[in-house]
């Protein structure tokens, strides 16, 4: 079987070119979902389409679509891709890479008259970030029907401006582009992304070839003591909540540590809220927030179960209520797409290793339509949502190499 | 010598009336400083004064002066008092006791109709309580010199009122009260205050004797580690300045623990704030706020001074700084108006003990200017700046009298 050597300079280029679209003096790309720039980057995917005679689709989320019909009008077709949209003051690649190395294996098969059965999408999932509409992954959620379609364009950013309002203006700035029903089906989807961690890098290999997407669990903490002066009310008469959020936060750290020698699971307090929050006022009541992810179902139940019990040991003289707000098991990608990536890594020599996905992406959705996979490559120092972010271009071409190969499989099959 | 029996039940029955001007739904009193309420609570105080013919005086900074005359106009006078703003929904006693003592004082020696060389005042400082113009205790702070009128004026209150604004107000609502110049010295000063804490209730005694105000330092401290994505950074690759300030805090509190059996310090961490403050983001920074407090100098420098140290040690993988931004030293009370208070409570039958001031009052400020004292009562439970804030008419009866004969005892001398 034939694969095609992709074009390694168009596909560096054109990521610096959309990194131009929202470029930040620090390097990096400030460009939210379905802002002016975000539609701009919008604009000029489907121009670069447009270049091949690729017919480009809307649907009614804002989700974009480039399409090299199959030789197969009737089969299924496959894709690849992932998102436009960055975080606040974001990087290159996030999202970017796994849109440009999709439209690069278009060109590529394009460009050397390759054909293949099923139509291949580049898939352009809206509002992957969830920065500037709540919650992320939106677009790929509702086109997979996870998500509810009214429920997420009614959704509204920090000035009040609807997700409806902007899908419009964005169907409004391409008038000449086709409209796709949601929920049409793939038979397979490969997205590219970069690691946003730093296994591939300290292993000093190219290619992550993923296998899984972790799950996680979140949850709710309060902590209620008694406000009192501070000046006055003696160590023994406090019911600090401060003090017992403190140690309970503690406790579950020490559990943490203790019960995961190789450092796999993320335990995280990110949010810590004390109140009334005044200098001369012992504290009467704390909320907290813990995320806690994990690869293994069995220690997302086992380790998430524990926390309510820990926080009530540790409560001290305050009480303490522990609420879960919501939990996404691990999921496993498709083996027969995840043998694909490590057949394409060995076939060019790219060093590769079997990857977990610590983060959501929008292949976390795709996963329940269709064999799903995803291709990780290296950035700098792990480094991600930053405008240092930065990726190495023989890895971006790996990428492109690989969703190529992988897609080609997939268009393929019968 | 001879000292009247004050008038038991109109000292209550102000109390009471008092309380109504402002008077909130759970039981308290709402009467922020300088509002339309505050400034009713003014007048009211002008009218009693006035059925009695006392003159009155409103300074610059808007303190509220109503006098007795005493038989020498050239002695320096003496004075008694707090304030008449509450806390947000606030008590019916912190501040009102100090004021309507001591106006029951001057009614007392106006109806049995005795003398004293000095002219008496009861005083009523403006803003003690910094609930709405920052910093609190401005009135009498201004008045003895601490405070600057002209930086005191230009504060503002959350809608951007100035100060300078409502002492307008005050002044227009009572337009045939007299003016007083700023600083007007005074030979004696004697305050009555509720306890705000518990070792009056727990003694069974009366009267609190007070000795010494407390003294403080506090501290801003910041703490500095890298923001990182929850989902992907390893905790070995994690500087997490929460772990790192939460690990700060229980060292500080265990040195304080361990080096205080007595439980006299006051170690206090009221505020807390952790950035960005995001589910999904190890926090990159925590800045928190320590209060302290002792009676001790010796004890407010070595372990004050201990702070930056044991935060040092804590630190972790994170950086972090402790700034001092504000002292003050424990402040002993006159001798002989601390002997004067216990010989009026022996003198009555109330049970006493003496005790140290563990909260600010304006006496603070006045013990810069005059031989100052303070004579404390129980209140229910320690509860204060609270709209359960509840104190018994026996005790405000006990500390109306020992006012009384402080006062008498002060006018008297040569």
């Amino acid at each position: 079987m034939e694969y095609p050597k992709i074009n390694a300079a168009r596909v560096w280029q054109r990521h610096m070119e959309l990194a131009k679209i929202g470029a930040t003096a620090g390097g990096g790309v400030h460009r939210l979902a379905l802002t002016d720039l975000d539609i701009k980057a919008h604009v000029r995917l489907a121009e670069w389409a447009g270049a091949h005679g690729f017919p480009v689709e809307l649907d009614d989320v804002g989700n974009m679509f480039i399409r090299r019909p199959g030789t197969d009008s009737t089969a299924t077709p496959v894709a690849s891709g992932s998102h436009t949209d960055t975080q606040p003051f974001g990087g290159r690649f996030d999202g970017a890479l796994g849109v440009l190395v999709a439209l690069e294996a278009l060109e590529t098969l394009e460009d050397q008259g390759i054909s293949h059965r099923r139509s291949i999408d580049v898939a352009i999932w809206n509002n992957e970030e969830g920065a500037r509409f709540m919650p992320g992954l939106s677009g790929s959620g509702v086109y997979t029907g996870a998500l509810k379609l009214d429920e997420t364009l009614a959704g509204t950013d920090a000035d009040g401006v609807t997700m409806a309002e902007c899908v419009k203006r964005l169907h409004a700035a391409l008038p000449n582009v086709g409209w796709r029903e949601l929920g049409e089906p793939y038979a397979g989807f490969v997205e590219a992304h970069i690691e946003q961690a730093t296994l591939l890098e300290e292993a000093g290999n190219t290619i992550g070839v993923v296998t899984d997407i972790q799950g996680n669990r979140r949850f709710e903490v309060e902590v209620v003591g008694e406000a009192a002066h501070s000046g006055t009310t003696p160590r023994a008469r406090r019911r600090d909540a401060f003090i017992a959020a403190t140690d309970i936060a503690a406790a579950l750290r020490h559990y943490f540590e203790a019960n995961d020698p190789e450092d796999i699971a993320r335990f995280t307090i990110g949010i810590f809220k004390v109140f009334p929050g005044a200098k001369a006022i012992v504290p009467g009541k704390v909320d907290f927030f813990i995320d806690f992810r994990h690869p293994s179902q069995a220690a997302l139940i086992e380790h998430g179960d524990a926390i309510a019990g820990i926080a009530a040991a540790h409560r001290g003289n305050c009480e303490v209520s522990v609420k879960e707000v919501s939990q996404a098991s691990p999921e496993p990608f498709s083996p027969a797409v995840i043998e694909r990536v490590a057949a394409s890594a060995k076939r060019h020599g790219f060093s590769s290793q079997r990857i977990i996905s610590c983060a959501g992406h929008d292949a976390r959705f795709l996963l329940r339509m269709c064999p799903t996979g995803m291709v990780f490559i290296p950035c700098k120092d792990g480094v991600s949502h930053n405008e240092k972010e930065s990726a190495d271009p023989d890895h971006v071409a790996a990428a492109a190499q690989v969703v190529t190969d992988v897609l080609l499989d997939l268009a393929r099959q019968e």
